[in-house]
């Protein structure tokens, strides 16, 4: 039998790996300074063996502002009343496996998007995949928007007709700012419990993850030498206010984790380097 | 019979009134520009009846960068669910009148502390005060801290003993952000539900609000013209970050606020104009 476990937990290292050394190639393109990610190792809780993760972070660059790149893998029990929201957890004895990566950027250049892209899997007695990627403009390009979404679609259409549709719509309803009835940004897609058949996930997991590297380096990389004005940076702090209420409001991983005594510095890295209100 | 809502509605406009002109002075005395608070009012429902406030707001000053104070006065109906967590609600088929003022201040020179305050008065089928104000340096200053909680102590035991006792621990308690373990400042003190005696809480709610007035002014007086760094102020965007986190993911009034339709402007007025993580 394979060893989902060890298949998931290495291509997450190896996504991670491809990720920061493109980013990187990118970054060394512009400006003098060798900028380098920092990377930092964490233990769920040093006394017991219930895993961590490892945070890749970097910050002031000449095109990334602030990345963080963060994988994880920890298993244990969820506490008796967590276990219930998690499908096939009571039957395991609330034990669990996870592993994951988790990116966000937030660029200098406000023309290019805020990016986030994660896929998890998850093992209780049932084992799924989750995850999705979405983009955050402070200033409209449509042109863009379309690109991304259209690659999304031709991607998902080649492992399942409906996924695109489907995807499309939980991301749009999980990235809203219900208090300000207002969107996150453009979307994507975003998938949860899929299970049953696991190769089909796997391969489909994968591919959301190559799709997210090789989308997210055309469109830098399209911005670049796009000049930009000091309204058009106060735009950018403005719109990535926004995206720390989000976080902090609205989204479940940043809640889960920090009410589970999860890496505080891990958790929030996904917030921005410099925000406005 | 006296109009309790009245008096307590017209006494959180007049302190409202005296903050503003206050704090004003104090801006004037600084740099060129003259400043001046922006008014705003809002209604909670257009089409029914069931009241609003007023925001004033001075942002880029030369000693406020940003400073929000509201009053407001909302009455109607709780829902069912939310009605069962406010006392005497029930009883009173759910009907409430509140009325307060909330106060947040951030300001230029890091060696000032953000400074909150507020107090309200709400009725349902009972009557009660509720409010205080506390301190968050980024720069630790223990002289100010003695001098802010002595004076907060001296004020509380004109009214009763066990008062600066509780109300600090209280404060302690409520503006500690958990996930990071550490308070949010030097704390201050916070009460709710004072409710029997009418005149002795509405006059201790009125010496809250001039006890406000007259520290705020002495803190920020003493600091104005404090030279401070650019690592300062690095530090102070950091620490404004914290504040950021307590609002969005503790703060009972921001999450009250949001979840029942506030006004979103108002509600987060607290949030700093910059911060940094």
């Amino acid at each position: 039998m394979i060893n989902k476990k060890k298949i998931t937990e290495n291509w997450f290292r190896e996504l991670r790996n491809n990720i920061c050394s493109s980013w990187l190639e990118i970054e060394s393109k512009k400006g003098k300074g060798k900028k380098k990610f920092s990377r930092k190792k964490w233990l769920r809780n040093k006394e017991k063996n219930n895993g961590g993760g490892e945070m890749s972070l970097l910050v002031n660059g000449n095109i990334f502002e602030k990345v963080g790149v963060n994988i994880s893998t920890v298993y244990g029990k969820f506490d008796e009343k967590f276990s219930k929201q998690i499908p096939g957890a009571i039957k395991n004895e609330n034990k669990f496996w996870a592993s994951g990566i988790s990116v966000v950027a937030h660029f200098k250049n406000p023309h290019i998007p805020s990016l986030h892209f994660n896929t998890r899997y998850i093992e209780t007695s049932k084992g799924w995949f989750g995850g999705g990627m979405d983009m955050t403009p402070c200033i409209k390009d449509l042109k863009q928007k379309k690109y991304f979404h259209n690659e999304l679609k031709n991607m998902c259409n080649l492992h399942d007709k409906n996924y695109y549709k489907n995807f499309k719509k939980y991301c749009d309803q999980y990235f809203y700012l219900h208090h300000r009835k207002e969107p996150r940004g453009d979307g994507g897609i975003f998938y949860d419990y899929l299970d049953k058949n696991w190769e089909k996930n796997f391969n489909f997991t994968q591919e959301v993850g190559l799709t997210f590297l090789k989308m997210s380096c055309e469109i830098i990389k399209k911005k670049i030498n796009k000049k930009w004005t000091k309204k058009d940076k106060a735009k950018q702090l403005i719109k990535r206010g926004r995206y720390v209420e989000f976080n902090l409001l609205y989204d479940r991983g940043t809640k889960f984790g920090l009410n589970t005594n999860g890496n505080v510095e891990a958790i929030l890295m996904s917030l921005p380097p410099l925000a406005k209100w």
